[in-house]
């Protein structure tokens, strides 16, 4: 019988076949266009895991399906171990840039494979079935395993949260492993020790009844593009620090140690710029990079739309303009306290010659924050250390992943976040890549992990 | 024989069926693609004039396509009557709010014809095409014709512009009608006396070199969304004065006798509410609402764009934005100087966490003013008494058609506007529509002007 190791690495070209099937399916949660590719993906997903040995099933919820599957063979006394991911993945057009069909997984000579969901979060759940695999075929996993899966985190996820209200027990285990974070560099792992919140929002402004001549009617009425953009300028002040009165009640204050340890793990300007390719840094006055991507509260446009703004002109005056906002939220702020703080600022500034309203198109989530002397993390950054040569370092993630907090609360479980994917991978971006090295080497970790919870 | 006011009406229901065959091809110019399409209509419209007695053809130019047609049967002793219309239309789209197909022609109980390009232009010009008709087989017509309709006047007027230069002989005559502006009301013409120029500029923002995941970095970077919304915001102060350095440079003051003509011909706030459906009347402090359409320069937001802003939620910092901006300019600004002071002020406010770019899509027009003591047009003003029972009032018109002044000043011709549509006809927003009856109403006033212009 070969170890579960050596499985693996006899498989890892047809772990990439399956991975790419998977990557094929446009699973884009956001856009009700695609719920059949969603459905499929989820049909994909329980296939292909029963045929591995584990116990799967679809979930049919009010929008987008869960998938669970589990395994119990290592008996009663052995520790469970739960897995989450979301199969489905951000919008993605040729025309925002893919140098590649987005829907079609290609491999470049940099080992990397480009394609939406490569690494959020097809690639990195990925490595956990193929663990599982490994296991399960090499004489079976010294550990239970359930995987819960979901279809929405891109787009609200309210189903898992209702399932979770209503299943906490079949979820139970002794600790959650989630990978859909990053690590610093492709040779230094991070643990997550903290998660930013979201409070989502649509700001709308309508002035006419129709889009009107703006030669018959321009310099006479309040132009809601122009309204719309007067109130957005209004949420920050010059130099970034958000003015909506009340934005910032309840952010806890940061330690002097936090700012100590993250201080020893600064992201430097060069770094940042290379990553961006921005002219410089902006934002909140007396944090640095580092804290103010995963310590400080946000409030970012993530969209904004209004008249005809495609090639040529359009001589209008706009019905209404959009502005897409979501703000990411640090312990102990309120997501519902947020939302009603812009929402009562907007509705204060918003001049009487046009409308405006905030609308609500998801739910939002608080921070989370990890316990990182939980003996667990002892195994997570044992497995690192051994299978990527450096000790992992805890780290705040700007990005929110809102399950974690139910799962921590609700089932009261114990949440390690092992990423493997980069900043740099371009997650909810054009050419979206994920390294087909650091996936290898993860699904390694993940049989190591399992096999020194076994016996820890 | 009968007479032509006779065959008019007898033609009344086939010069519709001629009018929906035109308004079904849709001729949008700002798109390229529809360049088949604005082709086709111009091939269509050479077609039918030649088939009614006109020489027609078309002529090729590096964009879309100018229709020429003459009848010159009426002998050098007769006066020569230039006809300028256009032919392409803005763009539509059912999703825009569109009661009906777009470019499906479909006529109500309300006597209203409902299609993009119903009033402008293709309605108002296919009036002269049918007096001609009604003239040439009624025995001919007492003055010469000439045509000149182009396919590009929502999207910059290049070509023509380009053709008036080299080929002003072939339009000489004695005077130019343009039906391109609306009536004051169903049964009060109006003759223009202004038309505003424009000056028309994209501003584009831009950050990172890629959208990048707003949980990763947004805090630490300048969202190009946020930035543009910020420079746009400063164009105006809060009244509605534009603020732009030098903007305002140029604009020869209204004089008194201006402003009690106008005052005279008010536009009242109620008829205002009425048209727009906007809650308040908004603009330039110390002006009229006339005045602010008419008589006074406009920076107008035509649309603005940028990272996600459909259904759902994309979670980035985009890596760009774009605001479509199209101003309206009065006597004497110059279009090249208004450009620049906008580039120079964006260029000075835009702070160094972006870069803006102010991009020229097309050229700008100057203003044009109008001799409303010339003799001509006396005989216009006598057949709108005529044929709608109410003397014309000369407006000044927000709108700008841009071929005017080059018609005025390097033609030579004067230039008479003679609207037939209503500015409730939604031109340029969804819905657009013309009343037939105007249509046929506006036929009968173009014989009869033809027939007086011969005997004067």
């Amino acid at each position: 019988m070969n170890t579960p190791f050596a499985y693996a690495q006899a498989q890892a070209e047809r772990f990439e076949q399956n991975l790419f099937e998977l990557l094929r399916i446009p699973s884009v949660s956001t856009d009700p266009a695609y719920s059949a590719d969603v459905n499929r993906a989820a049909d994909w997903l329980v296939a292909h895991m029963n045929s591995i040995g584990l116990q799967a099933e679809k979930i049919t919820t009010d929008n987008h399906p869960l998938v669970y599957a589990e395994w119990l063979g290592a008996g009663d006394e052995a520790p469970t171990v739960l897995i989450y991911g979301h199969y489905d993945v951000q919008p993605a057009d040729i025309d925002d840039g893919w140098h590649t069909d987005p829907f079609e997984p290609v491999v470049k000579d940099d080992g990397f494979v480009y394609c939406r969901g490569a690494t959020d979060d097809k690639g990195q759940l990925f490595i956990h079935i193929a663990a599982a695999e490994a296991l399960l075929k090499s004489g079976g996993s010294p550990v239970n395993l359930k995987f819960i899966l979901e279809g929405e985190e891109e787009s609200g996820g309210e189903s898992i949260e209702e399932y979770i209200e209503a299943h906490a027990e079949r979820l139970r285990a002794d600790v959650c492993i989630i990978s859909d974070t990053s690590m610093a560099t492709p040779t230094q792992p991070v643990i997550i020790s903290a998660l930013r919140g979201i409070a989502p929002m649509e700001l709308h402004v309508s002035g006419p009844r129709q889009d009107l001549h703006s030669g018959s009617f321009g310099g006479s009425i309040h132009n809601p593009v122009l309204a719309l953009a007067q109130i957005v300028s209004q949420f920050h002040d010059e130099q970034g620090r958000v003015i909506v009165p009340g934005f910032y009640d309840g952010v806890r204050p940061l330690s002097d140690a936090d700012r100590h340890k993250m201080h020893a793990n600064a992201y430097t300007e060069d770094q940042w710029r290379s990553d961006t390719g921005a002219p410089q840094p902006w934002g909140e006055p007396g944090y640095s990079l580092r804290e103010r991507i995963g310590a400080r509260p946000t409030l970012e446009i993530t969209g904004i739309g209004g008249g005809y703004a495609d090639a040529g002109f359009k001589a209008i005056v706009p019905q209404k303009a959009v502005a897409k906002i979501l703000c990411r939220l640090v312990a102990d702020q309120d997501p519902e306290q947020v939302i009603q703080a812009v929402s009562d600022y907007v509705a204060q500034i918003t001049p009487p010659t046009v409308e405006s309203e905030i609308i609500r198109p998801m739910s939002g989530s608080r921070a989370v924050q990890i316990d990182t002397d939980h003996p667990m993390m002892q195994i997570a950054s044992a497995v690192y250390e051994k299978h990527w040569h450096a000790a992992p370092v805890f780290q705040r993630e700007g990005a929110s992943i809102p399950v974690v907090s139910s799962l921590q609360n609700k089932v009261g479980l114990p949440v390690i976040m092992m990423g493997f994917g980069l900043d740099s991978d371009g997650l909810h971006g054009p050419n979206e890549h994920f390294s087909l090295m650091m996936f290898h080497r993860g699904v390694q970790t993940m049989i190591d992990f399992h096999q020194r919870l076994a016996s820890a």
